[in-house]
């Protein structure tokens, strides 16, 4: 079985530095990464196109400007965005497709699709490759997450790829939600994890297993939260898997310890306690910067934090409801 | 079902500081994690008691002055120690009785159980509690495996441990073996899992599925390579998977975040590539900081050292032959 390696590495991994990856971060990893057979190199602010806001965290670089440096330095790996409608606008697909963005990733909260509906009907009638998105999946059961893929397949998607925002998936639920898509649409499915549970490696290969044929993977796992499914020991373990990814993996070794000065060498990603609790609540990854300005403003134990915000079923976009969990909790009960 | 979680972040954890956790460590650690339900918290060496050495490293300090350090500073938890029979000596078993260790890990390669018998068999006829451990089990099959654990439980072994020492395994091979290992012998069995695949916590839970009831785990991944399976998120996967462990996993969670300046906070354990390839070549995870060392002295590529050290079935104990094979390596080939 073959499956597409698709690397939001400069994406989601922009959550884990507040958006502010350099211009030559973008220009040296693409470089590096090019020849590897990577399928995808995704590219922008941590919540995609049109997200830089002081509501979700200012972006250092405009849309444009990352992704033309992207664009000037990938010839064999073709470039993605992530854009969630309502922080991105019909027109930011005008631009990408005229910047070169090979792949549109159009998103949506899990049971949001019909969000997206305008967005990815307006990308398909240029003529452009489209990936709908189902976010914080699993929000959703299995029956729910199909209905809502199959309206995003039916305004003209070419693949739907399932989330694990807060990475709470086990393999088990991986299996379940991801061969119920496969079964039942015409499109090819794909998966991003994230590593809140440590099971990130293992979801991704369950996936695969139930036939996902596009998997998500960033550089020693440099991401929101936990990070993400960690690239090069994906591709190997997929590789030993017996699935075709076309990715040479001693190729793209090489290319991790070229990256010296690159933020997630510089700054490891790790599963800190308070990502651990948060996979366990099921709360955004996205969310953790935010947690933890707010935890310590309002001098609140960051755990209480996450578990109201699982309480409210927040979801990305709603990053004011922290500081207003954080200031309740802070306030003594009267009783 | 339930599970004693058994944690060697004090042991394992040794090897990624080159044997120099210092006195204070391991007593704020124990002091942290004491009360959060661990099972046993294992100290020492990396390679277990008297394997200071030049070959191996030399420790910071003696055996005895860190195990009366932990003893001193553990009141719920019990007291473990590694022990390989040639590095160790018979003596080194009354010591630890002496200062009060409670659970006695004897190991061998997987396939020379027979070098545990003398040791076994002499730590019972004191009374002592006694795991059999066999290391880089990825090394044998199933049912060679099962052999030796059959003459480890001959030899009077309270429980029988399967250590991944090389993190070579997936779930499907841990299954089988652990599995095996349920049905055939007489005496709990345990698994002890290394991440360089990033699959640790998801071969634990694979062992704990196939009946294992003794799982490893180490702070924040703290241990050999890429480090082994994490503690706490261990801890909280196997409750969510209903698992009784006794861990108190939030109690654990602040345990970690207020050991700031303990070693694996300072230097988190990540999966670099080396760790990733030594991992997928099956070499033993304690001899990562030997083969940067002689990459870095010679100018070899540590791919090709770990490459050559799969082919001669390098094991622990063997460290020199890192030099040699680096030495070799750097040598133009004559035509």
């Amino acid at each position: 079985m073959s499956i597409a390696i698709h690397d939001p590495t400069l994406r989601d991994g922009n959550h884990a530095v507040s958006h502010t990856l350099s211009l030559e971060d973008i220009a040296s990893y693409c470089r590096a990464v090019d020849g590897c057979g990577l399928s995808v190199v995704e590219v922008g602010h941590g919540n995609g196109l049109g997200a830089s806001s002081l509501q979700l965290g200012l972006a250092r670089y405009k849309d444009s400007e990352m992704l033309e440096t992207a664009r000037a330095n990938l010839t064999h790996s073709r470039l993605g965005i992530h854009m969630i409608p309502g922080f991105a606008r019909l027109s930011d697909i005008d631009t990408a497709l005229q910047i070169g963005v090979d792949v549109l990733r159009i998103a949506s909260h899990c049971t949001e699709a019909s969000l997206t509906e305008s967005y990815i009907e307006h990308a398909r009638s240029k003529g452009a490759y489209v990936q709908g998105v189902l976010m914080m999946t699993h929000m959703a059961s299995p029956e729910t997450l199909l209905e809502e893929a199959l309206k995003q397949q039916g305004y003209g998607a070419n693949a739907l790829v399932l989330m694990d925002s807060a990475g709470h998936f086990d393999p088990d639920s991986t299996r379940e939600k991801i061969g119920l898509l496969v079964r039942e649409l015409a499109i090819p499915v794909g998966f991003h994890g994230h590593n809140n549970l440590g099971l990130a490696v293992a979801n991704s290969l369950a996936a695969a297993q139930a036939g996902a044929t596009i998997i998500d993977g960033c550089m020693r796992g440099f991401g929101a939260g936990a990070g993400n499914t960690q690239l090069e020991v994906l591709c190997a373990v997929l590789e030993r898997y017996k699935f075709e990814t076309g990715v040479k993996v001693f190729d793209l070794c090489r290319a991790v310890e070229s990256l010296e000065d690159f933020a997630p060498v510089r700054t490891p990603t790790v599963v800190k306690t308070a990502n651990l609790i948060s996979g366990l609540y099921g709360v955004c990854s996205g969310f953790e910067k935010h947690v933890a300005r707010a935890a310590a403003e309002f001098r609140v134990e960051p755990r209480k934090i996450y578990e109201e915000l699982a309480r409210c079923n927040a979801v990305a976009g709603q990053e004011d409801l922290i500081i207003s969990v954080a200031s309740r909790l802070s306030q003594p009960v009267v009783a």
